[in-house]
């Protein structure tokens, strides 16, 4: 408590990201990065933005960027806005389009960080529980709301919904927002962007953080039509005018062209999950059906915090979520490279049997 | 307007940076960044991190970043808050330690994003008018208020304030903070960083845009006791987990380590400005006296926005405010190279008389 601070601080409940070790020579299966590191052309194209130009502001708005993204979508610039880590785009998105009389909804498990955002900007929500196979049910959406949002696979689960049902809500909502949020959506998830130019109610938002490698350069994106576009400009403007530097800007357009490279590693990386899931299987691990770079899994002759500290005493670390309840038994596991994923089936394998 | 937007959306009035012009080969004065590059120890370091390690997420504590402010500056690294550019940090300022039920106060000519954050948050504000001479007058602050914002230098006069002045008003506002926004101190304005040890309710922001050659990379900084630096990090945990990405902290560590440089090109554009200065005068200009990387001149024999008109016809872009109605008369121009500035001179010898 201090007299400084304004109301809403002290109200404030702020998001916890996993963690990122200082120690080094762990096997880091905890925040859901891409074990494969960027493409050497994004590398290439830091290394020549590294001169004398820095001296100069960026480009406020991104033109190079928001083309090189509209390009890969099939979408023009216009239909394209970019920030500084789809959770600053996600920021924007909910104190630019989902604050309003009615309530936002949300499933009860998500990503945490939805509920912070309410906190900060005042936005009333309801979180409506996954069902008992921890799917979303897009039935449960049918009531009056101010927008719906919503991971697509979702997190931590990782369960994808087909882009069919997200039509259907689509349809039943022509007068609030709905926020596909597609972070995990390269590795196996069908993509709600073909929607955008037939539904001026759907924003979709994507990553480089994730299938790009690229979490450590903190760019991310929103997809939709101009409307909603402009609402997002408008609070960007009003918020910080220049949230992609240099570097990111030259680096992330690299990315989105080097098509190539991106097929070839979220490629691995799927080949790589159905092999660990099959494995884990066998070893009598419940896993959830995954459309991310993560798998959901438990065992049910071990708690999920317990498993988490044992696997930290091997030097791998996954994630390990304390609350709600109904997820206390799992471990959310990155996919690794292939060799990280033999050392965690062999880590598994000498704890055998629970 | 749309149904989609949350109502505060329609009542944003953006702020409009300096244009960021697209065409080579123009003399930039524009918007006050530095004609040096940044220190070669900079561009070594980003070049050293753009690396596979990309793919992870930066520390979102930003502490190596953090140590290396607070050593410069001679605190302790929770008396220091990162952010994505100070507009970033000045955003979080507003929302985390400015709202209150007293109204906000700072100049009526100011750094021109002020009164945009407190539309974005619904801060009420009073802007009190400057004197006669430009200049804050700092017995009118001495009222009811809710926070006390102002750049020093100010902006876009670059009239500096003395520390003796700043600390007399500290002492009069125990009860709400004081927030001096040093993005131009380092050229020859006396900071009041000093001061933060006595007076819990002193935050000072700084930059590494300006003196530290860096406006491409996005890094500001805010400076304060640790009561203060929590409420910005309460808002910042609540809005974006990791705002520095691994190139922005490796390059700003690195020109927060190199003093060396850092005092080298301060002192140049100090000594470019102050032979400018006397040049213009010599030509008839009145120039206000400068603390910052920039002057505000103004001809009795011709308009800010002609003159400003008529330099970029020779290739010279400086600014021009089309209000308030008393600053018109004035052009803001950055402070460029010591052969940029002889192309300045020469442009407006051509033209005289006006």
């Amino acid at each position: 408590m201090s007299q400084f601070w304004s109301d809403i601080v002290h109200e404030l409940t702020p998001y916890v990201p996993g963690e990122q070790p200082k120690v080094k020579n762990l096997i880091k299966l905890n925040t859901n990065e891409n074990p494969y590191g960027p493409s050497p052309q994004v590398l290439a194209a830091i290394t020549a933005q590294a001169t004398d130009e820095l001296r100069l502001y960026p480009d406020p708005n991104s033109e190079r960027l928001r083309h090189a993204i509209a390009e890969f979508h099939g979408l023009t610039a216009n239909q394209v806005f970019v920030g500084n880590g789809s959770d600053e785009v996600l920021a924007h998105v909910f104190l630019a389009l989902l604050k309003h009389s009615r309530p936002l909804l949300f499933p009860d498990i998500t990503y945490s960080f939805y509920p912070v955002y309410c906190g900060l900007y005042g936005i009333e929500y309801d979180a409506l529980p996954l069902d008992r196979h921890f799917e979303i049910n897009i039935h449960d959406y049918d009531r009056p709301n101010g927008g719906i949002i919503f991971p697509n696979p979702n997190a931590p689960t990782g369960i994808p919904i087909e882009l069919t049902r997200i039509e259907a809500l689509l349809q039943k909502n022509r007068h609030s927002v709905v926020v596909i949020d597609e972070a995990y959506v390269d590795f196996g998830t069908e993509s709600a962007v073909r929607l955008i130019n037939d539904y001026p109610n759907l924003l979709v938002t994507q990553t480089f953080s994730k299938a790009r490698s690229l979490a450590g350069l903190r760019v991310g994106y929103a997809l939709g039509q101009q409307d909603l576009i402009e609402a997002l400009v408008r609070v960007k403007d009003s918020f910080n005018s220049y949230p992609i530097d240099k570097l990111a800007e030259a680096g992330a357009v690299a990315a989105m062209q080097d098509v190539d490279y991106f097929e070839k590693i979220r490629e691995k990386v799927i080949a790589t999950r159905e092999s660990l899931v099959r494995q884990m299987e066998a070893m009598g691990f419940v896993v959830l059906p995954s459309g991310g770079n993560f798998i959901f899994a438990k065992h049910a002759k071990i708690d999920g915090g317990t498993l988490a500290e044992r696997l930290r005493e091997q030097y791998i670390i996954v994630r390990h979520f304390k609350k709600p309840e109904r997820i206390t038994p799992f471990v959310r596991i990155t996919i690794g490279t292939e060799a990280q994923t033999a050392q965690l089936l062999s880590a598994l394998a000498t704890m055998m049997p629970f």
